[in-house]
């Protein structure tokens, strides 16, 4: 039997509708034009036009965020699903990426320090920190952490995407991150919603050049 | 300065709360018990508990998919980020994992069928599909698709996990899934919503042995 579905099989015209129904759907208010760039590319990768209610920024972040990257700066991830969600050929300087979870040591680190995995992979973020673009898509315990060797003395990344999902520390991480002061250029979604698809679509967008 | 938050570090109390926050905050009616185990794993990937008025499935689909897997059935994703989301030391059978999107012809078949490279992957599933457990997290034109080959009369999967998410034929094509009526059991959300999260939870769910 022959049944053909009716859908939009052009890829430019499925990013162009999805643009414009994304754009009628979604106040953006007073937010910066580059701030609004964001916005549309987390509300792309997840389907709720309602996100932008949630979404918290410093406004130089998609500023100092595209800077660092055309500047070389290294990304650093939380897991490898925001890894994947990277496009890799709109980065403008080849920028590495980095995902220490998956370094044979985190399990032994965890240990030592009484954390999840997550958390103990930023023992091996922090020789990377310094002018880095952080992404986290996951895990509430590795933006906790974060802050916590930020405010111990760690060297400032550029920017901070942070996406955390989830029950448990989601929404309280990334109040955190909203109040840490710390003088890092940041974007997040407040409450429980948000993952690897939202942080790597936030850091593909601050990777385009609009300009 | 040393500033230490106050937030759950035991991998194992943060899934214990997470589920029992769940569990507390949707209503799993009078849903099968190996369903809502699904469904409980979707909601903890996405953070949204209303979700579960969503959900559309067969009631054979947890079982059929986990004795597809136990049997060695391989599992075909529409993305990476799918893929990723996998827990690989939860497969029953060491299951084989592919993503034909990323084979080097897929741009190519694209052109020739006038589809995304999305779609234009499923050509290449032809030959995996029968018995295997399909899972889409991404493309709205993969699941539209599949349904086409499937009409068509392509070998039946065990299992379709259609997740995909956006503004532009994600809910259309899962409403086409749960219409098509062609014998496969089959998990999806209504709606825009959807991802590689919830898509890798479904299977992650499926591959876990309850009994």
């Amino acid at each position: 039997m022959t049944v053909e579905y009716d859908y939009i099989r052009d890829p430019q015209e499925i990013y162009r509708q999805s643009f414009a129904q994304i754009k009628a759907a979604a106040d953006f208010g007073s937010m910066p034009a580059d701030i609004a760039d964001i916005a549309v590319r987390v509300i792309h990768a997840c389907g709720m036009p309602e996100a932008v209610d949630e979404l918290a920024w410093s406004n130089d972040v998609a500023i100092k965020g595209r800077e660092a990257l055309k500047a070389g700066a290294k990304i650093i991830v939380d897991c490898r699903m925001a890894r994947d969600g990277i496009i890799r050929n709109r980065l403008p300087a080849d920028n590495e990426i980095l995902c220490p979870l998956i370094d044979a040591r985190v399990p032994e680190i965890a240990k030592e320090i009484g954390n999840t995995r997550s958390a103990a992979a930023v023992e091996l973020w922090k020789e990377h920190l310094e002018g880095a673009v952080v992404v986290i898509g996951n895990a509430p315990t590795a933006l906790f952490r974060l802050l916590e060797v930020l405010h111990a003395g760690a060297p400032k990344p550029a920017a901070i995407l942070g996406f955390p999902v989830g029950f448990v520390g989601a929404a309280e991480s990334k109040e955190a991150l909203i109040e840490a002061d710390i003088g890092v250029p940041f974007m997040t979604l407040r409450g429980r919603r948000g993952g690897s698809a939202i942080a790597s679509a936030a850091l593909n967008a601050v990777a385009k050049d609009n300009q």
